[in-house]
């Protein structure tokens, strides 16, 4: 009965000792799914400022309430939950209670993309575990079906809508036609947006979340600034119309490709997904990520990505595999740092913006032709204002650095009333 | 260093000894997915039928070859990987091995619906483990994404898309208006369906994966048999016109319930679905599965259902969670058995097909009101002829048992030149 690999039964364990720093929302959620499982986890402590006022919030058994992360390993917990968001105290936490040879179970996704590696190696060599199901697509467990449900194939990449915030956004928009502004007006008196939207409309979020899916599947950790950004603020309503003319919808989607050993392919951004996608079927607040395989083909992972109750159970799920003396499947490290490319060929959309006169599309043209892109089609809705009247160029299968460098070259042109506005179509990634 | 929450590092470990029973398409693939694996798992031995000829397609180190199930173990594997299908054999062996306390990993749906809790009971009294991840869904993690990454919630429900042929049956039909019998006679040229297609489309094939489902996710193991199922061959090409004025689709769905402790109610047949929905997105032959839980909401997974490269996947997956020594979620367990009920309440869709003539309408709705059926809507396409004329009523919701009887009611009536079919209207479960 030595074998690690026959341990014994679970139920004539102790109950796994737990802590817990962050007694918000989501924290509070945790707290309460443990109860289901009181016969494998204890919750030991709770560890939050203001103790007095987030104490009156508990009504479970007396535990220890403090402030002090010192107390919290006073306790000898085995799992330390790592709720308290940001980035150093959150980091440093981590790190503490890995050296003390502590689980950690965390939804900080910006801690884990950028040293997430590195904390891996401490709790290897301190023999504990780091999981992080919550850090992406909340409640879906796509780190889970990663790590075990597909350790047998060989993942080349992996896409996805990975920002609830923003595809709350642009579903709001393709369903009313309301302008981006009021979109995230409606999503932040929601709840569903932040007072400052940046880091969701920008990306920084989803390329946090896609650069810790490319190190659990692709065996690559891009630190996430290498990851180009695209924001989906320049969208407007107008860009759904036309892109509807061309079978599509608009999404923020991240992407992440290892086509070799030493490339890897990445980007998040606005971009066209055809209407019969599982991308462009993705509503509201709703997160889907689509994982490829050379053996197991494309395989999805879908649901809510956000809010106290998803993120909860993915917390509870690591905390309880923890405490089962489950391991996670081995993360396949690359030997040397990687950096994500940005370099890659598809179909594009292009949106213009001008002042209406003769010999517009025909400096576009050249423009193009001087770049060697090929126009597929021009589009132009009737009804706007010649002053200020959009028309869409879409553009044949190019590279996106030959589309941005064309649209640099047109950029001093003195009809452009907004900057020209490109977006890649995916019709290849799902 | 003896929590057996903190193993000794994986590395370390003797490489996980491996038995395949099964040389087939699905494991030549494990086979080979195995291969990648070599430091965590070594394959010691293949039982399979006319070894001479099988052995000829192994170009791997010397192992043993036998047709004999004394000769696997006697070759003491860690893990034993039942691929040769059919019942009792399959199950004889599987339950060997784990007397033997040897892990199993099967693909094999019907053993794990009909004795799956009795074998999961013997594994854990053995403390060895029986996992099953390619029975359903094929390379899709469900099993694992259920047992572990949705272990904090409190699931409630279960439905999908389960059989792949059926659904690239039915997704041909709406393509294109190919009658039923021309799309399984297309679906068996490309393979997707077997000479006698029967228990794929008469559900029987659905309803072992909705049982295990019902199990790992419900914790109420139904017997698959007390599963009620109806078929797809009634659905006619007219069917997916007259769905699309609902703004629906046509998908064969398996469903399962926990309404409380004693309480199941599970189904498998053709039913309506909304066109937005994920049901809907499913082609070919995908599958895709929804759980819904209290927390987390609803979770999807989908990918490919079937064929040797997914399935190998799901196998492969299977064993290096053993080799890791990571133990599965626990399947909650309801104490006494539990049969599923068939009673349900949704809106129904009923075709009629008809040689017409005045009166009819009024004899269907009488029969209806003797039922308190409510009729929603009468919708008839012009261009049939009039001896053979299909028409349908849209009803709103009630149980599925007021309209059987109300149907049975009128089966006597002499104008109908088909019986009626009826379809429930699934518009809340995806």
């Amino acid at each position: 009965m030595t074998d690690p690999r026959r341990p014994a039964v679970t139920e004539a364990r102790q109950p796994c000792r737990v802590a817990l720093a962050g007694f918000g929302t989501v924290g509070q959620a945790v707290a309460r799914l443990l109860r289901d499982h009181a016969a494998e986890v204890e919750l030991v402590a709770i560890c939050n400022r203001h103790v007095a006022r987030k104490r009156a919030l508990w009504d479970g058994p007396d535990i220890c309430w403090t402030e002090s992360m010192d107390d919290v390993l006073a306790q000898h917990p085995d799992v330390f939950i790592e709720l308290v968001g940001g980035r150093s105290t959150a980091r440093d936490w981590i790190a503490r209670a890995l050296d003390a040879g502590v689980s950690v179970v965390t939804a900080n996704k910006q801690v884990i993309a950028e040293t997430g590696a590195t904390l891996l190696d401490l709790a290897a060599a301190r023999a504990c575990q780091l999981r992080f199901e919550a850090a992406v697509a909340g409640g879906v467990p796509v780190i889970t079906g990663i790590r075990d449900g597909l350790a047998g194939d060989r993942l080349t990449h992996v896409s996805g809508i990975l920002n609830g915030t923003c595809n709350y956004i642009l579903t709001r928009m393709e369903a009313d036609g309301l302008p981006f502004t009021d979109a995230v007006h409606e999503a932040q008196s929601l709840g569903f947006a932040e007072a400052d939207p940046t880091d969701d409309v920008d990306g920084i979020d989803a390329r946090a979340k896609l650069a810790i899916l490319s190190m659990v599947a692709l065996g690559a950790t891009p630190s996430p600034s290498s990851i180009v950004c695209r924001s989906i603020a320049p969208v407007a309503a107008v860009d759904f119309l036309y892109a509807r003319h061309l079978g599509c919808t608009i999404r923020q989607v991240g992407w992440v490709a290892r086509h070799d050993p030493d490339t890897l392919v990445s980007r998040v951004g606005p971009a066209l997904v055809p209407l019969s996608s599982a991308l462009a079927r993705a509503q509201g607040s709703e997160n889907l990520v689509i994982v490829s395989g050379q053996a197991g083909g494309e395989t999805t992972f879908g649901g809510r990505g956000a809010g106290g109750g998803p993120t909860a159970v993915a917390v509870v799920a690591d905390v309880l595999a923890i405490a089962r003396g489950s391991q996670p499947g081995r993360i396949l490290r690359h030997t040397s740092p990687i950096s994500a490319s940005s370099e890659f060929a598809a179909p594009f959309y292009v949106r213009f913006t001008v002042d209406d006169r003769p010999g517009i599309i025909a400096a576009i043209a050249s423009a193009f032709a001087r770049h060697r892109v090929n126009i597929d089609a021009v589009l132009q809705e009737p009804g706007y204002p010649a002053d200020r009247r959009p028309f869409v160029v879409s553009i044949d299968a190019t590279s996106v650095s030959a589309v941005e460098q064309a649209l640099a070259d047109m950029s001093s042109l003195d009809f452009h009333v907004l900057p020209p506005f490109a977006m890649p179509v995916l019709s290849s990634i799902g």
